[in-house]
């Protein structure tokens, strides 16, 4: 089966019209390395790409994206940590300043969390296990807010899950030493796929706030 | 520590300037929710994106991205694995009909590999186990050519990385049995970003070609 | 004599408000290297900085600076060029995808020039050859307007500058290749210090254009 | 090529955020000419900022930057010497009372002097020469302490490379006046850009001393 046609037209568009303007840079970034402004720790879904979100060029954005915008807690072993080792490498390795949990709605992830698929042929080999590392967050939803509808509720869990991201992160040694020596900030923030709103998580009330448009700033 | 204000200004220009062109198309995306046109499994260099190699839209591409663009061997068990989970929930939740592994030159965990970084200090807690997913693959490359230089064997051994994480996929039986049907494609590229190029895996001869320019490019 | 005392104090703002911020991203800088995203060639006034027109952060700018903003002719000999030197690092050494020549209203040395200094003693040692780096631009800005009031005429000539200071680029052999080749791209701009106002050169039209607030864009 | 976006944005928040505090200073600054509180030879690195480095507003620093922060000797000639001139223009014609040569870490002219590179194509047609400006300071950071380790050699020539520029400032008759009227003093500082931490050349020691941070900073 050949490649796909039209990603082979998405490139050619990216070469005709994008890579003129960037070839400098990325010969610039070939020669003298990546030394991103941030990681982003995102999910795979198609309607999410950080790089879309803030309109970041080459070399900007180190990006991990799992299902869900995972953080798993430390729990260094023999096992192939694919975040983990990913996490590692952008704070040891390219010593990256911030580090943004960048959550979504309509997190197919999470909506398989609330709707307990605990079926065998649902859970499946991986999805299952991967998605424990949610549990509990619908509960801790529901400890801020009791009477939450459906939709809010996985707006709320979406919430729950980039904070979990953030707290698991300071449970890694390596991040939390750099965080504690101001050389790593962490950051979460939402993004609304229906409206393309971003909101983004106030370290102070805890709450996700609109971003304001620019005349406000 | 507040939000970088430059990916603050990142995100006021893509809702400036992207967003409104996209704003219908996210709608509708959010009613009847995803159904990306291909799964793609690429590294978390932040020279790579591949939404900007193939310039596509929100929507496109379910995207994972971990260090070497790697997809490890099936291995069920009641680990978290990051990887596996977001090949399950591509193939059996979003039934994408193409897979592409995406990897690319200068690809600092594949350097990493070949500077045998075998000192604990530089292994780390989870770069070391997770590279040694690439064990065997320089010995792979030299099969081929015994005499590569520097430069080309880390080329070599990144084209074997994307052969192998393409192989991995096949010991996935979910996967597996879809390409049987002819349900699923896996495909393989490889983006240079010194230059821009774009050199796809011909199924065929198992070599890289580059993309031929467009006749109007 | 001790170090000023408000340049000491100055010190002490940074360290204690900005520098909290900018940590991790000078730690990173420091080991991985700087990779400027471009290099700006602007006046030693005291009042056109172009860290603060561009509201730019550590790594971003490689700045010259010298009188003017003047770059000479390409002349290759035992001399020690100062300016010469500095293009030749940023273009081989850094590889900076673009070169941003930023002239500004009022400027001295070209004030100098327009009074046309003859006397030694104000000519000095220096000063007096490096403005005669300006000689025929006067009349270059008198060639498309005759009738330039004396404010006019020294506007007029801050552009003539910019414009040449870009030809002149063209003629160091490592920057027209690398302009040909689209890997470096040249840019011209006015900052006006009374008002604040930057404005761009358009290359199609060969005008300078005050940037259009967000909004418009 | 359009002017780069991420610069014109960077405009606009001077423009939104800072600009309207200045405004005031700036139309004064207008109208009445500049008078800088002092002259900074600084160098084109781009994490090295004499503005951000001692928060400086518009008016107060003159600012000359060039590789490595050399002041060359007093030569005067026909050539176009950038440097010079501008000391010049900051003595002469603006009278600034201090000069400060602002030294930095990790400086890539001291890096390239110090690898000796003598070969054609790395000296370039301007780097080489200009870099010869350096000659024997390696030597002369020997002569006070024989056991340098290279991190400490580079970091020793940097300081030795103030303290000529200092010197070699006073080779000019006209600064040299001024210094003896105590009408022009001149001022050695280092930046450490992996901490931030600025060191003041101590003219009784003859040693670079760490700034104290104010009690309450």
């Amino acid at each position: 089966m050949p490649f796909p046609a039209d990603l082979i037209n998405g490139y050619r568009r990216y070469a005709g019209e994008r890579l003129p303007e960037e070839r400098g840079r990325l010969a610039q970034l070939a020669k003298l390395g990546q030394a991103p402004r941030a990681m982003v720790i995102g999910c795979c879904d198609s309607r999410a790409a950080p790089e879309t979100v803030f309109s970041t060029r080459p070399g900007e954005l180190f990006v991990v994206r799992n299902v869900a915008n995972i953080v798993p807690p430390y729990a260094p072993d023999d096992a192939h940590h694919s975040t983990s080792a990913a996490i590692e490498f952008a704070v040891r390795e390219l010593m990256v300043p911030d580090i943004v949990v960048l959550g979504h709605s309509l997190c197919g992830g999470i909506a398989a969390y609330l709707k307990g698929r605990q079926l065998e042929e649902i859970r499946g080999d991986f999805i299952g296990p991967w998605i424990d590392l949610l549990s509990g967050s619908q509960s801790e939803a529901e400890a801020t807010d009791k009477d939450l509808a459906d939709a809010d509720m996985q707006r709320a869990v979406e919430e729950v899950v980039v904070r979990r991201s953030l707290k698991n992160l300071t449970t890694f040694p390596f991040v939390r030493e750099k965080v504690e020596a101001g050389e790593v900030t962490l950051h979460g923030a939402h993004f609304g796929i229906a409206t393309g709103e971003l909101r983004i998580l106030d370290p102070e009330t805890g709450r996700f706030e609109a971003v304001a448009p620019a005349e406000d700033a």
